[in-house]
Formats: C-alpha cells, structure tokens, sequence
C-alpha cells in the first residue's frame, strides 16, 4: 500500500517521463511532418502494455503503479477538459464558409457511410468474433463501432488546414465546414448511444432531459453569462482565469452527472465563450498547462488500457483491419464520392476525404468514454485505437501525396504548352 | 469502491466547492484588510473535521470521500510546487539591503529564541501532555517543534510589504533582509531534523550527501542552465512553460528521494531562475494556476488533517496556546528588542517584530511534512496549525494598531510644536 506522500513523487517523475517521452516521439515523427498530437497518441500506446510492458515490465510498474493509474486517469480528465475547452473555442473561431450545402452533403456522407459499414460489420460478425463487452446488446455495440468509425477529429482537421495555410482555398473551406458539420453531429450521436446503452428508461430519461436543459440554458443565457464573467473579472486576469475554470469544471461535473460525460460540457463552454482578445489570452494561459502537461496524461492513461498483444488472436486482428479498412473506404470514400457528386475538381475532392478521414484524439476520447460505460471490451478498445492511430497517421502522408500528384500534373501542363495549355485557344 | 471515472467528476465539483468557498472567505477577510493567503488557511481548515464534518459530516463525506483524499494531497503537491517555485524566484528579485548586519542580529534572535522557547517547552511538558508522536524521541519532538514555531512565512511578510509600498522604509528594508535570512536558515534547520528523524545513520546520511551534491550541482551549474534553457525555448514559450516544468517536477522528485521534500528543490529551481522579463511572464503563466487552483487543495487536505475538536481536552489546548503564547513572545518579542539593540526606532523595531511573526504558509508547509515524515501526531499537528493561524491572523491588525499609534504620536507633536518639535532648536 503506499501513502499520498509516497505517491506524489512518484507521479513528478512519471510526468517527467511521459511529456520528455511524448517530445522525442514527436522530434522523430515531426521530421516526416507528423504533427505532434500523433506521437503524442503513439507515444501513449508505446509506454503500455504495447510496448514498454512487453519489454520492460518492471520499469513500466515501477513508472505506473497501480495505485498511480487513478491518479492518472483524473489528471487526464483535467487535460481533456482544458483541450475540450480550447477545441470548443477554437471551434467556434473558424466561421465556416457560406457553402453549408455541399459540406452538408460531404459530411452526412462521410458519417452515414462509416456509421452504416460499422454497424453491418458488428451485425456480420457478432457471433464469430470475440471482441464484444459481456452484457452489452449486439444493437448498442453496433451504433458504438459505427459512431466510432464516423468521428472526425475536427481540431486536428483545423489544424492541419489553418497550418499549411490552405483555409481560404476551396478545398479547406469545404473541409473545415464539413468537418464542424461531423464533429457536432458525431457526437451528439454518441449521446445517444450512451443514453441508450444502459437499456433502461429511466437513465436515458435523465440524460435526455439533462441534455435539453443544458442546450436550453447553453443557448440562451451561455454566451451572455460568459461575456458577463469576462467582463466582471477585467481588472484582475489570474481571477478570471480561475473563474472561468471554475465554470468548466462546474459545467463538466454537471453533464457528466447526466450521463453526457465531461468532455461535452468543457466543449460547449469554449463554445460560448465570446470571441475576443482577452478570451484568446486566457486561452493561450490555460493551453500550454492543459494541452503540454495533463493531456500527455490522457494519452498514457489510454494507452496503458490498450493491449496490441491481444492483435495475436487472428480473429480480432481480422476484425481489427475490417474496422481500418471500412473506416477508410467509408469516411475517404464517401466524403471523396459526396464531393466529386457535387461538382467539387478531383484534387480538392480527395484533399477533403483525407482531412476528414483523421479520427485523431477525438476517437480516443470516444473510445475511453465507451470504455468507461462498459461498452467496450479491451479487444475493441485496442482494434480501435488502431483506427485511430492508422486514420490519423495516414493523414499527412496522404495530403502529400495528393500534392506531389497536383505538382506532377502541373509540370506535365507546363512541359507541353502547345499540347495541353492555352484551351481558350482550342 | 469508487471507479476512477467516478472519482473524476468529483473531483471536479470538489474543486469548485474549495476555490469558491476561499473566495467568500478571502471576500469576508479581505474588508478586514486580512491578505488571501490567511483566508484560503483558515477555508481549508473550515471544510475539514474542525467546522464542516461537525456540522454536516455527511456534506464532507460526499464532497472528499476517502478515495479522494490521495489525488487531493498529489494535486495540492502539484500547487505547493508550484507555489514554492515562483516564491523562489520572487525571493531572488528582493535583492536584499546592505544591512546584513541589523539584519542578521534581529534573524538570528528571531530563530533562536523561539526555537529555545519550544525546545524548552517540549522538554518540561513531554511527560505530562500527550500530543507527541508515538516512536519518535524527545529530543526529534523538542527540535521540530523548535523550528516550526521559528518559521517565519517570507513570502507573506514580502507581500505585505511590497503591497503597503514599504519596500523602501527601514521597517520595509530590515523585515525583507531578516525574514529571508530566517526562511533559509529554518528551512535548512528543518532539513536537519528530518534527516536525523529516523535515528539510523544511512538515510541521514543519504539525505545530508545528496543535499551537498544537489546544493553544488545549484551552485555552479543551476542559474547557467536555467539561462540556457529559457534562451533554447525562447521561440516556443508554450514550450518553455513545459520545459521549466518538467524541470521543476525532476527537481521536487530528487529532493523528495533524498528525503528533503519536494518544497525545497522547487523553491532552489525558482531561485536560480535568471531574472528576466520572460521568466516574469512564465511565473504569470504559471502562478494563477498553482496558486488559484492547485494550492486552494493542498490547504483543503491539511485543512482535512487539522482536528480542532481535539483542543476539547484541556491539556492539548494548554499546550496550544502555550505554543502560540511562546512563538509570538519568541518572534515578536525577540526581533523588536534585536531591533532595538541595533539603534532602531521603536515603530520600526514593532514592524520589524509583526512582520517577522507571521508564520503563514511556510509553517503549514513544515507541519505537513513534519506529519508524512510521522514525526508529528494529529493532536501536536492541531496545536501547531493553531499557532500558524494565530501568528498569520494577527500580522495585518498588528502592522495597522502601530500606524495609528503613529499617526496618534504625529498628531500630538503637530498639535504641542512648541513643547515636542524643533529639537535643532532645544
């Protein structure tokens, strides 16, 4: 048994251990232009069981004891609180474009492609494979697997497109709208299936009803209320940091209360906070800490429940490159289909399927929240988290990809004017 | 048994609860002219056994279940560390005046005087109160109460001084020098203590070698690589913050392994920070959340420890007062007649004195310490909390009675000009 004061110290250096691991996965990474929040998924992944645990098992417990794991756990909860809240706001900072149409389109496709792939492949497979939580309906695992493969990780998405500049290009535009449009949707969804989930009314009632409330509350009176806060703590930025902190936590206990989990209410309340300067201060106070420090913790945690061991068994292997595979064709493909139908060029098409075929932290976050509901057995917690690591670290090699073959093209053109060029001539 | 993802949501509403209650305390406190720190003291220990598990014992079950109290104590770590770490390097930016000598005498009356104070008493009461810790001998008992009742809370005492913009005035200049000179000499003292507590030769040693390594490796290293890892970072601040960090966290686990506590190496990593306007701004990123949020926390677990119920027996709260009797009259006592000797005025030999008795923070941070090294019982913990109250409460009435007493002395010499003034004239 070891004491809080046996505890703390023990934690530092873990934390030391886990962010220095996290920047050296993403030196590594960063050089093929991966962006950080890729290694710092993988680098969970490696100090597990995946890794760490199957070479050096006795560092991996003297790092991690369990008696540190809830520890852990709740200080992860407080980096993907503080990331929600950021994500939300950034959110809400991206103004999409006036083209809701298509990027409607291109998002409802590349949610109800995946969502309905997923839920076919765990009505095919349910009784043949082994991956299934005990005591969870075949109904509730399959809506699980299909919101899972049709999550899109829009702050990633925005990142990559706000990064390489391309938010004004018709491409970035379609995708930063559609994603936005997948995001909400997705996870409103998932609401639903872990309102579900329990099968009996009376929870499902509460999270319902929970849920209309805080949009109603949200809606009328969020935005004000912030704007007021803001407002009232001017004179003083460490209280309003705290204060609005504050806020978040409050609202995160509430809709986790109801059955929403945390994560929700942290997005909504970055949602609503009023776009301004002091907003984007506080922010760039609260990130560094949320996002550098405790979401690492995040990633640890969820990689410590994450056995790529348990891939050995063919059977979930198999199942495990079905979801890969489906999760691809149906997010890729769809998006890719919905635009070119759209009138949208070949080029910008297949740029807005690989943006949104990223499932990044969003998945993950998804995952441990199924997790957490008893959803998911750790088989399909682990074939998922590698669609989580494949989709998301399939996204910039392709985006290259896709401009190696523009360049080629262009230099094609270029290299035969007579042939090619000059069409108001022909 | 609680699940982590049950013990998250808790935690963030208990958060909630803490912040807030401080602040209506701080509010209440503050029309009394009572700094924050006093409040957020006295809120910790109002949650705990003393007021709030009194009162509704079921409220304090519900909001710190036994589960809690584990990830309250790391996260308070996490808020101490922090705290210790921008006091050290707001300690290094009060370049102490050029006189040492006034100075030395009145610190080193104000630690040997308290500290003969509780020696002595310690030695006359041992047999005949029970508050001292099982196993643990009388003179370790006489030395650690000897040492806290000499604390003296530098970073309160600067504080108040720079906020009543007497940083500048003899009383100003002369409570700076001695209270810094106090802090580090009772740290070390401590230090000591908590060395030869356990009575064997090898962890002592352990401890006094790998202070002497770690205070050479300051030395001749600490400030050189501090500036060189703010200069590495200085295009990435968000990443300057972790790197500091994560130093910092390195730095509290090897003092903590060597038997010292995490306070100490945190409080040496914010003394050889460079002063500079970045590191200004890192300590700005990085105060309000350690000491808004994390370090409400720790105040709540040692508020949780403290059992003010135990003053009921009539020997205990003998023994308390006779702490609180014999630190002010050690202190208070001790500094202004040092003072005095010195050559000083009366007023500023009383402000010296009341600056210097405030024990604040830095005592409560040696109590617990003192109580995880099981050098100090529950009872014996009450007593001392009381006395770190009592000092800290009395500090701004004391500093505003001799104010008046001047402005009354001033007042009365305008009024007689012909009988007091004009002694150029007499």
């Amino acid at each position: 048994m070891m004491t809080p004061s046996e505890l703390a110290p023990r934690l530092f250096i873990a934390m030391v251990v886990i962010v220095a691991f996290c920047w050296v996965v993403a030196w590594l990474l960063g050089k093929v232009g991966q962006p950080a929040v890729v290694s710092e998924m993988l680098a969970g992944v490696l100090l597990g069981p995946s890794l760490l645990g199957l070479v050096l098992p006795d560092v991996q417990n003297a790092l991690f004891p369990a008696q540190m794991r809830p520890v852990l756990y709740v200080l992860g909860q407080i980096g993907l609180v503080l990331f929600m809240f950021t994500a939300g706001y950034e959110f809400a900072s991206h103004r999409p474009p006036k083209i809701v149409g298509t990027a409607g389109i291109v998002s409802l496709s590349g949610i109800l492609a995946p969502l309905a792939l997923g839920v076919l492949l765990v009505v095919v497979v349910r009784n043949h494979v082994p991956v299934f939580a005990d005591g969870v309906s075949t109904g509730v695992s399959a809506a699980f697997v299909g919101v899972a493969l049709a999550i899109t990780a829009f702050p990633m998405l925005a990142r990559i497109v706000t990064e390489r500049g391309h938010a004004g290009t018709p491409h970035g535009s379609l995708a930063l709208a559609s994603g936005a449009i997948d995001d909400v949707v997705a996870w409103i969804l998932l609401a639903f299936v872990l309102a579900t989930a329990s099968g009996e009314f009376g929870p499902a009632l509460r999270t319902v009803a929970g849920a209309l409330a805080f949009a109603l509350v949200l809606w009328f009176f969020g935005r004000r209320f912030m704007t007021t806060l803001m407002e009232r703590t001017r004179f003083d930025p460490r209280r309003r940091v705290i204060a609005v902190l504050l806020v978040l936590f409050a609202v995160a206990w509430y809709t986790d209360e109801i059955g929403l989990y945390a994560v929700f209410g942290a997005f909504c309340v970055g949602l609503v906070l009023p776009q301004r300067e002091e907003s984007a201060d506080l922010v760039a106070v609260v990130a560094p800490l949320g996002n550098g420090l405790f979401l690492p913790l995040f990633f640890t945690y969820s990689g410590l429940q994450t056995k790529f061991g348990l891939l050995g068994d063919p059977a979930v292997l198999l199942f495990a490159l079905a979801c890969v595979v489906l999760a691809v064709v149906g997010k890729f493909g769809a998006c890719w289909l919905a635009a070119r139908l759209s009138g949208q060029s070949p080029l910008v098409s297949a740029r807005v399927g690989a943006l949104m075929n990223a499932r990044g932290l969003m998945q993950l976050i998804a995952l441990n929240v199924g997790l957490e509901a008893g959803i998911v057995s750790d088989k399909m917690f682990t074939a998922l988290v590698l669609v989580a690591l494949v989709t998301t670290l399939m996204t910039v090699p392709a985006l290259t990809l896709i401009d190696r073959l523009e360049a080629r093209r262009t230099r094609a053109t270029v290299i035969l004017p007579g042939t090619e060029l000059s069409p108001s001539a022909g």
